[in-house]
């Protein structure tokens, strides 16, 4: 029988991971169960950084951006001599469960750290870029839509004094979910993703067509990983093409993973928490926890680490354009 | 064939009514339909109040509060001489269909009129209250929630500064959605809602266990539409028990209805707006667009009406007991 | 010569509190004093409540509201054994000059104080109501009147969709400057003010002027001290006047205390932290520090205490009336 | 006598200009003048881009950015018939006098075209970047300031969580207010301004200091017009000297130019509107309208634009010094 819980963040903070520890440790200890906080992720375990927690050490932090326990990536718990430190040192401090809240990284390394020395994991899936496989919506997505889409309306408020044409860089290398809620939500003139090979001849076209209809300011949405080259590739290519263009570029940048989390993602946040506690109290483990429609439903890892999820709808894709046309 | 929509919103004004509108106007033009607004709802059908829409006139709209519409209760509508006005008049106008934005009032009239003059409604929920049945989510809830824990973070502040009792009364009638979400995101210590009969002694036992854990300032969350006779009494009722508290009410109010949408409920509205006029294309009618998990569905105006949606998830309940215990 | 600085809040809360005491305390230590956090203002002193400062203690509260080191009202201080032990106690400590952060009541317990031991005192006037003499701007006034602001632009969001009129009440007491504030940034129809005794007629006057220009929607401001009775009051009085008009009330309240502090206050913070410590290294005492124009500057208590300051600017009062004419 | 004034906007954007345009035009028509609204500044003079204002034509535009009358850089008004055809446009328009809303360059083209034509007009300072002779502060630059802020709050909750040291480099090629501001608003460890050649070594050593302290985490600010070779560059070297630290760049751009003016800017916005239009009735010309401490003053064009007012306050500087120490 489980006896103490411990929690870490790992891989890139998310809006939302605070209120999810908090989660963590009132479950735990209503439940009457101990918690640990091990700092810094796979690397404080590796390290020892440990921290008793309790029902005040996670007051008033739901509404912070960040995480407490910090995160780090870390390569030393990829071999083997690291992952036994690491158990050593959890053992030691009478852990005798996790949950790791993170990405994909994090995952795969509680994936096989559980396989390895059988010790009971469950995840939740914090990331701003919204691409694990097993839930809707990842914890700080709704937030960092949110800083996108105001950034965007503040961005249009100058480029429609001066007529100007933004090419606005969001995050995510492999996931254009931010980039097409952001073009949806802040009303883009084109938008640029990582999944969809649109190429640089279709935004030339829509923005002649955009003109056309006399429009003179326009915003572009470019992912991070667009195969195009980035925002200021992208930019540089089109003023060759279209040179009357007055062309400006803005990379939002990290400003995106930071932020009091939304009222989505507390609450997400917080069931997330509640449900993996209870997950590991009834048995389960090498699993994470989601949520589909309204509902928590639970994923075993084996899966979630095998399927990628398409989450770009491809209804709203097309949607996109036909609000832009 | 429908050649001409009439679009309108009625009822009490949700954030991202103008998002769907402008989704509306656009869909339509791109499927060759033309627009027409109707202001006021039922009541401009009656005094004609109508507007022609093009893609222009939906411009820079999307990340405004309120709905450019305007929006009224109608009780003429109510008669059977209204609606045949009503009716004559958006005959006149060539409007051969109609998209309806609001709650369940709009909903109510919509079928009606929808049957007694074989005319295609398809129906949008955009209410702060999320208390429609066919939807997970009604367009203006995330919002509205977004604004509540905002407002609460704030007078946690002041609450904490001064050990301080505070009672926030939120928004909902019959719903205590935003109470709940507002409770779990805001971390409150205590939350009263409609649709559970707690009662005032379930409260002080809260509070009195937040005392014991040495909280000094604590928040208590109270449903517009909560039996034990909204905030000021409940705090009356409160001191009158335990004196010594310092306590402070404040009702929120209005300012729950405004504000720019958010992320989520822009992309949501746009949706909305675009699947109501593709069903009306279809041939559907009488029926109102919802989201499952990711998806949009539709669901007949009968059914929607005839049932009443519990979207009080009881896990959540528990949580919030949980995380404040 | 001073060695150990005592630093506290007192009186109502206002963002930028914390700001000011980080400064005081980075400041003394920059100068080889010791800083001694007292809790809950003159209570703390009376009951002891004590804490050692440091560079880090104040480390990431510059983006905080409230005050870490809680205010509170004191009635034991006012008497000459309240103080004495108040004396007693922070001279154990070590304490041998204080810093003093609040309004009118904090001042007027500082100067007396200060006179009765021999202790030197600065003081940083810190309140949302801007109605301390000796500066341009307290702090906490201006992130106020951003959060009034934004409140009122969602509440003019809804009382335009739904051509309403809204009775918006705002903090002040003795000052109408928060409603005067607001009522020009907010391009309110019409502005009640403790200060200006204008009565309901001329209220009734604007209301009907703005009416017959065809406004549909309007919001009257009234700050919490105007003589006619508060919001709920004189909404009842105009409805009774002209009863076709759809009024609604709301009451700010506390959510005006709260929130992070604008740029403005957290800078205007900083420069009064050092330069009330800088005053005492300089053996200055019984003096406020102040703001005039972009420079700091020093008023003795007794001036400060003696003068009340108009601050609603005439011209501003004129302008209010024009824009909304 | 006047009684027709034209008002328009030039040079960069800046929140507070719509307000400014709003008071301009309700100040005029209260004074029974007419208002020709000029669009995209002295271009739209030339290329008689005009519009009559009404009171109505500048309903809820005092809470928008931008600017509703667009902007733009003009070569053409540079050369003498330019200016005169601009001069015979407006003639032909009936404008008898000018309010100009803008920076440097924006004054510069009101002198001389003032003078050429003897015609009327009066400036107000808009500007984000606050480099302007004649007033303690520019319309726009506190709601840059607040936005500024606002992306630093952010990026912080990452860094923290990843101890990360972040180089942000922020709006100012001359102007090193906003970087200075948000320095010290914002708890940087150390600022890079273009008015003091601070120099990588002193930036080297206060980060090291930083990290001898146990900052895990640190903020640098960079004005854009550090003379260092901007924020890439920057951390470039920084990395070459320090390379155990972890860096990144965020370069905030143009979002620092849009959004929702504060309070603060609409207020200062609206009275150097109705100043401008008040100086030009009273005969006065060819000066701008400022404000020192609380109190609305005018300098004449020639004095503004001969002086460069030294903005970045000595102790500010110290201050910021003393804070990150």
């Amino acid at each position: 029988m489980i006896k103490r819980i411990g929690v870490f963040t790992s891989g890139g903070d998310a809006p939302g991971m605070n209120a999810a520890i908090r989660a963590v440790v009132r479950t735990a200890i209503y439940n009457n169960l101990a918690v640990t906080g091990i700092y810094h992720g796979y690397q404080g375990m590796i390290e020892g950084s440990f921290i008793e927690m309790s029902r005040r050490s996670v007051s008033s932090i739901i509404q912070k951006g960040g995480t407490i326990l910090k995160s780090a990536r870390c390569l030393e718990f990829k071999t083997k001599e690291g992952r036994q430190a690491a158990y050593d040192n959890i053992k030691a401090q009478g852990i005798d469960a996790l949950v790791a809240i993170g990405g994909d990284g994090t995952f795969t390394g509680a994936n096989l750290f559980s396989q390895e020395f059988d010790i009971p994991v469950m995840c939740i899936p914090g990331t701003i870029d919204n691409d694990l496989y097993g839930t809707d919506y990842t914890l700080g997505y709704d937030t960092a839509n949110n800083t996108v889409i105001e950034a965007i309306d503040k961005i249009r408020d100058t480029a429609s004094s001066h007529s100007r044409v933004f090419f606005v860089e969001v995050m995510g290398r492999d996931s254009g979910c931010i980039a097409l809620n952001a073009g949806v939500g802040g009303g883009a003139e084109s938008i640029l993703l990582p999944e969809v090979n649109s190429g640089i001849d279709t935004l030339i076209e829509e923005l002649e067509l955009a003109e056309a209809r006399q429009k003179t300011s326009m915003i572009v949405i470019i992912a991070e990983g667009d195969k195009n080259g980035g925002a200021y590739n992208v930019a540089k290519i089109v003023k060759d093409k279209i040179n009357h263009l007055d062309i400006k570029v803005s990379i939002l940048g990290h400003l995106q993973r930071g932020g009091s989390p939304s009222s989505f993602d507390r609450v997400l946040a917080t069931r997330m928490g509640y449900t993996a506690v209870n997950e590991l109290i009834k048995g389960n483990s090498r699993a994470t926890v989601g949520m589909r429609g309204t509902k928590m439903v639970i994923t075993p890892l084996e899966e979630a680490l095998n399927n990628k999820e398409f989450k770009l709808d491809d209804e709203l894709l097309e949607i996109a354009n036909i609000m832009n046309k």
